[in-house]
């Protein structure tokens, strides 16, 4: 992907991490760690029983033998008082262990009579046992910066006592559709839910706009846009046509176009430009071309203003479904199902189709070059997620 | 998979989908389609240019010619008259085909001089022309059953005119934890928003409760629970100890245990039952073990309820980037973090661990009887989301 990628690092220079605040954790889901979370308890917080068993001093069962059961500690409780030598405890999973104590024997395997636990088999020091800390000691680092706090990271900051985290503030991202087509509704804006839900998902802000064929009523729209947002994402009118006032408007608010014109199909015309040192995301109005230059360049720098370290969908390699060609002077995107055998299959190829990323599991990327792939062929997949807004 | 998979059947026959319900589009995001959504309007909705460039009846172009230019049409415009045999119209991507016209030819290959058009080679038929409904038929189906409207979703049926959807209703599901140590706060409840979090991700309304361990305490809560709830999920106190309420209030509430124990590491103890008609699911105490019987049994019965067609996560085989060891007699499953090159690294192996979860970008099955797996052999990886509450 060489000069995608290059094209891709100019367009992340051009935008910048957004300050970072503090944030209560109930309010926190979906930002970014702009800082690392550390541990202000340790988790496990006890050291605690893995299994429902017997608690003992490893050294009093070098051999089987007969302990009397001094105590029972229940998942909710403190022990009452330590382990004396030759005792055994009756102990729940998560129990905090006796002092003493440095093994746990599970309840399987202890036949308890009459006051007495038997253990037929000798006991190892630290079996089923998990020490304080042995997840996160306390004051250690649980989350590093950059990473997103979905369900599970919520339930690790609760784990281990956070409660308020260093988050990146939310991208205020202004989304103005172009065109006397959306304007007078001739033609449905498919791509301004697909877009505005999308950059939901991906946790920015979104203000919805539209204005028409018209360089100053563009240029007033851009303005404004840019006086309200963190940065600014419009679609259509960014081609070289007669219609095409995006690249106008820029020059007229002095901005500086640093991309225009990409080497990939869909998503071609794809334009960025800095005005007044905030980024502006041109993005052709063809529905597939729109969504799939929000996927290679619009996304990944809506993230990086979002504090997040990680840019990109997660990417992996599967096997086609089917046989595909590439092209030599550009990239190649396609939409893609992922089967029940784990192959993908591309859905259909036109740049305008709206079906194929509505049905899509994956966008498969064929670097330029790329020549003719097999049904088998291992190819680059994009994994994208639900989008929820 | 086997005994795992009947058991997972099992439980998804023990769960119904839930009533449907008219949802107007604005207000269907994250819902799962109960019926398909037909096209009211086609896509595209009219013949139209994929192309900026010239439009012309290809039958006038067998050879180079030159042809005037008897009009301009744009992508917010209808064509003003027909195209007349003998002449070409300049219009622009999205632009409606004028009556006559039945190809585009791209302005980089036309000479317009003098209101003429200069074409230098042949076109066929066709040509960079998009028919309406090319995408999309009126009246066809645009998106079937089954599938969760998503930003790209919505988009679609933005793009056919759909204003409303049939959906399924939002599943309601109390969320009871259980234990004195959740109670009294001795040790953070991490299960609460890990679990609360993932169900809302998976389209659930989620209610928070949490209850001792205390008997009777533990059925009167259940009992209000299943009143309010489309199912109930419960963690901690399902295993087979003195503590372990969670199996006796469904018994003493006359429910019905369906399963009760399954082999796989973490998450054995996990219960299924049917109390008065409705699901209750009880997952461990220990937060991986609760979270992975939650991805095994807990998520697919939910989205069974909401109406979603595919109830598992999406699902690769990646390669393992160091060795792992399955076990005889039960499936294993692993965190992992899926790396740079596409390969997969196991993160701790410990039931009750928060940090592995919260790092994973996948979780790892491998069935019972998998034996060692070397670095490098593919392993079936469910690729986790963000899961952003």
């Amino acid at each position: 992907m060489a000069r995608l990628e290059s094209i891709r690092e100019q367009v992340l220079a051009g935008v910048s991490r957004l300050p970072d605040e503090e944030v209560p954790l109930a309010r926190a889901a979906g930002r970014w760690l702009a800082e690392p979370v550390r541990a202000r308890l340790a988790a496990p917080p006890h050291t605690c029983s893995a299994m429902d068993g017997y608690a003992v001093r490893a050294a009093d069962l070098a051999r089987p033998a007969a302990l009397p059961v001094a105590q029972v500690v229940y998942a909710g409780q403190q022990p009452g008082r330590p382990l004396e030598p030759g005792q055994a405890a009756r102990l729940y999973t998560g129990a905090t262990l006796p002092e003493g104590a440095d093994a746990v024997v599970q309840e399987e395997l202890v036949r308890e009579e009459a006051g007495r636990a038997h253990f037929d088999r000798a006991v190892r020091a630290g079996e089923n046992v998990r020490r304080a800390g042995e997840d996160v000691a306390a004051g250690a680092e649980a989350l590093p910066a950059g990473v997103r706090l979905g369900a599970r990271q919520l339930g690790l900051c609760a784990a281990v006592g956070a409660e308020a985290v260093r988050a990146v503030r939310v991208p205020r991202v202004v989304l103005l559709a172009t065109g006397d087509e959306v304007v007078s509704g001739r033609t449905p804006d498919s791509n301004g839910p697909v877009l505005a839900g999308a950059m939901a998902a991906a946790g920015a802000a979104v203000v919805r706009r539209t204005v028409g064929d018209d360089l100053l009523e563009v240029v007033a729209e851009l303005r404004r846009a840019l006086a309200e947002g963190d940065a600014v994402v419009t679609t259509g009118g960014v081609s070289v046509g007669a219609r095409d006032h995006v690249p106008k408007a820029v020059a007229a608010l002095s901005g500086e176009i640093r991309v225009h014109g990409v080497p990939m199909k869909p998503g071609k015309p794809f334009l960025f430009a800095s005005v007044g040192g905030k980024p502006l995301l041109g993005l052709p109005g063809s529905p597939s071309a729109c969504l799939v230059a929000f996927e290679v360049f619009g996304r990944p720098a809506l993230l990086r203003m979002a504090g997040a370290g990680r840019l990109g969908r997660r990417r992996v390699r599967l096997p086609l479904a089917e046989a595909v060609e590439g092209r030599a002077g550009r990239a190649r995107f396609l939409w893609a199902r992922l089967e029940e055998d784990g192959a993908v299959r591309p859905l259909g190829q036109d740049a305008a189709q709206v079906r194929g990323p509505a049905l899509a599991d994956a966008l498969l990327h064929l670097p330029a070059g790329t020549g003719a792939l097999a049904a088998g062929a291992p190819v680059e997949a994009w994994l994208l997620e639900d989008d929820v807004p």
